[in-house]
Formats: C-alpha cells, structure tokens, sequence
C-alpha cells in the first residue's frame, strides 16, 4: 500500500526547501540530473526493455510500443531536454510589478513557486524528466503517478533523479513517483488535498475528465483539443488548402490537430473537390455533412457525434455553413476550447473570429498546429490549458508560478 | 424549485452577448443600474424592512442587524460604489504581450472575461451590487446566492439591476439571483460545471471550507485571515505597539485584522507589559503562552486550538520566540496565507521573513490592515484570495479576467 500521506508530507517539506535555492543552484542540480541520466542509460535500456516485454505479452499495438521504446539516442535526448530547462530563464523572484500607493507602502508583486504540483500522466517516458524538470525549475517539488505501460521506465528515470539529487546534498523528495498504478491510489491523490497545490493530468479526454471530475485538489484541464478551421468566403484556395493538409495531416494523434473543416458556402463547390484530392492523397477520411456530401465523393455522411469527436486520427468532419456567424456558432457549440483558426482574406472576417471565438488559441491565417509552447517561444511547455482559470494556453515555465505580495512600510498603520 | 439548469443557460447566453460589448457601452449599462438603484431606495428600504423584522423574529443581534440595516446615506452609497467602478480602467481586450516567433506568426496575448462567475455569500447587501457590478464591467455574466439574512434586499436589489438593463436593451440574465436559501439548492450550484466557470465564496471559514470540499466547479477561495505579527529582537516599541493596536483593534471583525502576536524573546520581558498596556485599554483580551504569560498579568494560558483560530473579535493570541525562524515556522504552520507582517529594524530579518513567509501578503514595518483591493490601488475588489492558482491577495477586475491568444499568420503551416 502506497502512503500517499508520507509521500505528501515529504513533498511539502522538500518544496519549503526548493524554494530556498537560487537559480544557479537549480540550474547545477538539474545538470547532476541530465548526467544522472546519460549515466544510467544501461540501466534505463533494461527496464525499458520489462515494460517493453509486459507490452508483448499485453498485444499492445506497434504504434503505442513505439512510443514506449527508448534507445540510446532517445535517452540522450532526455538528458538534453533536462538541460535545456536549466537554461530557460528562471521565473521565480520577478516582481512583476511594484509601485508605492497612497499609504506611501512600496507594493510589490513577486513571482513565487506554487508548492507541490501533482501529475497524473499517461503516455511516454520522457514526460517523466519533462515533467520533473520543468517543475523543479520553477522550484516546485513533483508527485508523479505514470501509467502502467511505462511503469519500469517511469520509476527507475525517478530513481536516477533522486540519487542525483541525494548524491548532491539535496531533498530527493523534490522529486517522487507513486509506485502503484491502481485507479485507487490515483482517486486518493486526487484527494490529497492537505499536501497537493494542484494536480496536473495529461493524457486522454477520459482520464482528464475523470480527474476533473473526482478531484477535490485544484485541477488544470490540458490537452483535448477538438479544433476546428472555418474556410471564409474570401480566401484563397492553395492558402486554405495547405491549411487544412496541415493542421489535419502533419501529426494526427496530437491535441492542436485539426478535427472539423467548415466551410463557407459561397466557396464550397469550388474548393472542396480540390481540398479532397489533396486530403486523400494524404490518406484522409472525410466524414461530411449532406451540403459538403455533395461536393465530396469519398466522403461518407457525418453523424452527429461526429462534430464533438477528437478522432486524433486520418479522419476529418467537413460541414458547409450558411455564414461566418454560423461558423463561429458550431465552433463555440462543439470545440473543446483549445486551438481554431479561419482562413480568410477579409478584414473583418478576421477580427470577427479572433474577438467571437472561445478558445485558448485563434488564428487567422495559419495552421492549429502551432499551439505548443516550443513554438511561441516559450522554451518548453508542461502542457496546453484549455480552461480559463490560472493559466490558458501553452503552459511554460511561468504557469507553474503564484505570486505573493512584498509590502515594504516604514510603520503605516490603517487609519 | 429554481431551475439552476435555466439560470446557468441564460448567464452563459448573456455572457456572449456582454463579451462584445465595448468599454463605453457597459458604463452606460453601469450608471443606468446605479440610477435605478437610486430611483428605487422607497422600494428598497421597504424589502430590506421584511428582512431587519424576519432578525427580529428570529432575534438576530444588533451588531448583525447593524450590518442587515439599509438607510437612504447606504442606498446612496452602493449606487455611487456601482459608479466608481464604472469609472475604473476597463482590463478586457488589453493585449498583455504581443511578438513575433520564429515561423513569422504574431502572437498575442489578449485579455477575455472568464464567462459566468457564480458567488456565494452570507454579508450585507452591498455585496449584491458590489459584486454584480465588478463582474459586469470586467464582461462576464453573475449568478448571485445570497444569505437568507438578506434574502428580500437581495432579490429586490437584483431585480432593479435587472429592469436597468432590460430597459437598456441589454439582456437581464447578465446579473441573475438564485431565490431559494436552501443548501440543496447551493449545493446544486457548486456542481454546475456545464455554466458556471467560477465559483468564488465570500463569507466564513465554514462556508469557505464547505464551498471548497463539496464544488466540482473551480473554486477561488477567500477570505479566512489567521494572520501573524512577528516583533523581531531588533524592533522599537512605539512602531511595534502601534502596528499591533491597530492589526487586532482598528477593526477586529474583519480578514485582514492580526490573530496572533509573536514576539523574540530577548525584547519580550520589556515590550510585552507596554504592548499589553495599550491593548487593555483597547478592550483586547489575551491568550498567552506559558512563556509570554510571565510579563502578562492579564492574559489566560493560550489552549492549542487558540493559534488556529481566527478570532475576528476583541482577542489575540501571544507568543515568545526564540527566533525568527520559529517564528517564521510558527507562522506558516498555522496561518490562513492571508496577511502577516513582521516589526524590525534589521534588513536581514525583513527580507528572511519576506522571501519565507508563505502568504498572499507579506509585510515589513506596516499593518496587515492594508491588504485590501481599494488600499492597494485596484479601486474596488471582488475578494481576498488566499489560494495560489489564478489569484493571490486582494482581487480586482483584472482578476475576474482570463487571457486568449491571438495569432495573425500568414499562410503558416508547421514543418
């Protein structure tokens, strides 16, 4: 039986002491991290290689044993991504702002860690040194909960962080990992609300909606992303097209692809049998309303779930619609608030979508896949939040922060 | 029995159509609801009679009553708070950064309401308008559920707001009341994810406490203050005894008044009868520890329970240290993450117990009086959250706000 209680209380006392390092000392611990790593690769090679076996005896698909399966270069490229969070430009101890108020008290607004972040997490190892490096940055201390897939991977990388950590007089516990997969412990930590600061999950719409569901700890929704491109009647078929191939086609199985193309009916006739040979080239299955049926021969008729699915796959739903309003309606109706985009060479059409669409982010004229937080500069990302409160968007470094106020007086007392 | 389903659809529909509407706009809607507010005080004065007779009955005390109390000088005085806060600076459609990245796209980070709040709350009615007018001027929509002390000012005062806007052609369900005191119906509420975006309590620590451990909406919490002075061993007197008066006595009953005095040993033999001098005449009664009952006369022996708990009345718990850190770790053992200060002359103790403290506000030299939304420049605040996500300390407008990017592109796609 895991003791979570124990696991907490370590954690919250390693966080106290986290918060007391400068960023020079965070940067040298999680460079004994990153060679604690390449250092082990023998030993991470092997228990990979027992998840691997217990995937075989599982019949689990190539496609997920891939994702699985670490090497030499892919365990160096974890050391490497270790590193490259060292490097990252360290939040905490910013004042974001500081003024003096009618009191004459200089207030300030610090950046400060958060304290303990939980994360429950599904797939691939490396989310394990991504997650606890990107949480040790910002100096918060780490529970991690893996799935049972990369259950071997997963424990010993936390292993190797903490004797890192050990080895250099510091609190193993800053990093720990929950060496029990069952849906009870995982409802426990969901709970764990005396020790736990938020809790983090990342993997499918069902486990995030599990977690949001159950959680009694503050929870930050990421990841499903049923996202959409809306076609304007003012556009350009090549621009619309390469969208369109891209957003749907370049990376299927992740959240920022695209799900649903809509499309103005002014230009359907003549842009979708254009936009389906491209998309079938690409081995695309269209799923359309019965106006785009028309236009799309491959295509088979849409059901209505069809509008709400995140297929992560070669399968797009294509709609025709009346006007932009009627774009924006389905989107705000059907999306799950991540990433949308229109193609459009109108003005107005363009302001009307950014300011109309509920979402983390919108774009005009440029494919959903850009919603990552490598690529808005963040340097890395802990995950892409589609709820409002805290944090919306690509998370990088500066999400996983709170701030405090610093007041500085000189005896003020309130009259 | 109130349909919370209906309520939820309506605010989320009125949420759309208040998102667009600019600055100028919701002033107007914002001064018409203060002239109605005005235009109805006979009305008002009559509801909030069933109200003060309903005490009577039920032989609420005065100081209660006090707070119930409506006069023409308080009908007055809510209207003109709903035009200050139309005259603040309105944070909605501020782009917070804006850059380009590496691909070209140009991105921004633009402020959005968060959509439909939902409050919970047990004080005067002021909260009504209060409230109902920081969520409408920052564009989001509001579902009141007010006490049942309250309950006919309440529902009168929302139903003027309402007929404000309704005249004005602007939906009515942007400011809705629940008409049902009952916690089955207050529970309901706290589980109504598909429409309410946040759930933010304002009342007491058993409200707080319940809102918390019961919603499955996202709660902020705020409020409880069990807040600290610390007078370090290099402190003066006069400022130490001035800053502690006025923390426990200027206004005991609210959050950001001092619960516990803490005090080095070294200057406690001669502060403590000085301070207690001052704070008897007060009318403060003090709970102390063995060690601070020695210079004490008056104090009782302080029970365990005492250094958790938030008085909110005439009574401060004591305590000598034997230094700055078992202050500091006194503090955050027991402290709400409210306010808490410390009294030094000595530089280091001041940026120790401002880096350690782990609180929403942290003083040196001042009263934790000042934690406050007005105090601090915000104009007017929604609350004082003591938790770590999305808002920390006295929350203003800007804290009733999420964030959207927004990307203009050019034909981008991912490579």
């Amino acid at each position: 039986m895991t003791d979570l209680q124990l696991i907490g209380k370590q954690a919250k006392e390693a966080a106290t002491q986290l918060a007391l390092l400068d960023t020079k000392q965070k940067n040298q611990l999680l460079e004994h991290m990153a060679t604690a790593v390449e250092n082990n690769t023998e030993e991470i090679l092997q228990a990979n290689q027992m998840d691997l076996e217990q995937a075989d005896s599982n019949g689990i698909k190539e496609v997920m044993k891939d994702r699985l399966k670490l090497t030499e270069d892919r365990i160096a490229a974890m050391a490497d991504g270790i590193r490259h969070i060292s490097q990252l430009k360290d939040p905490i101890g910013t004042i974001e702002h500081m003024w003096k108020n009618e009191d004459g008290l200089t207030i300030g607004q610090k950046r400060v860690p958060i304290g303990v972040i939980g994360i429950i997490y599904e797939s691939r190892p490396n989310v394990t040194t991504d997650a606890a490096s990107l949480c040790f940055k910002s100096g918060n201390t780490v529970i991690l909960r893996g799935g049972k897939e990369s259950f071997y991977s997963n424990q010993l990388l936390v292993s190797v962080l903490q004797e890192a950590l050990n080895k250099n007089q510091f609190s193993p516990y800053a990093v720990q990992f929950i060496d029990d997969t069952s849906y009870e412990t995982a409802n426990e930590m969901m709970e764990l609300t005396e020790y736990l600061d938020v809790l983090i999950p990342r993997g499918g719409a069902g486990l995030i909606t599990h977690v949001k569901e159950n959680a009694k700890v503050p929870v930050i929704e990421t990841g499903t992303g049923n996202n959409h491109i809306y076609i304007d009647k003012d556009s350009q078929l090549d621009m619309a097209t390469e969208i369109i191939a891209n957003a749907k086609a370049q990376r299927p199985s992740v959240c920022n692809a695209c799900e649903t193309l809509l499309i103005h009916k002014e230009v359907a006739a003549f842009f979708l049998p254009a936009i389906e040979e491209e998309l079938v080239e690409l081995g695309i299955e269209l799923r359309a309303d019965e106006w785009a049926s028309e236009y799309l021969p491959s295509a088979r008729l849409a059901a209505e779930e069809d509008w709400s699915t995140e297929f992560l796959d070669y399968t797009l739903a294509v709609k025709v619609v009346d006007s932009i309003d009627e774009a924006i309606a389905h989107i705000n109706h059907y999306n799950t608030k991540h990433s949308e985009a229109i193609v459009t060479d109108n003005y107005f059409s363009s302001q009307k979508f950014l300011n109309e669409i509920d979402a983390a982010a919108v774009y005009v004229n440029a494919s959903t896949r850009f919603t990552d937080g490598f690529v808005f500069g963040f340097g890395a990302e802990i995950g892409i939040s589609t709820q409002k409160l805290h944090a919306r968007g690509p998370m990088g470094l500066e999400a996983l922060t709170s701030t405090k106020y610093i007041i500085y007086g000189e005896g003020q007392t309130r009259k």
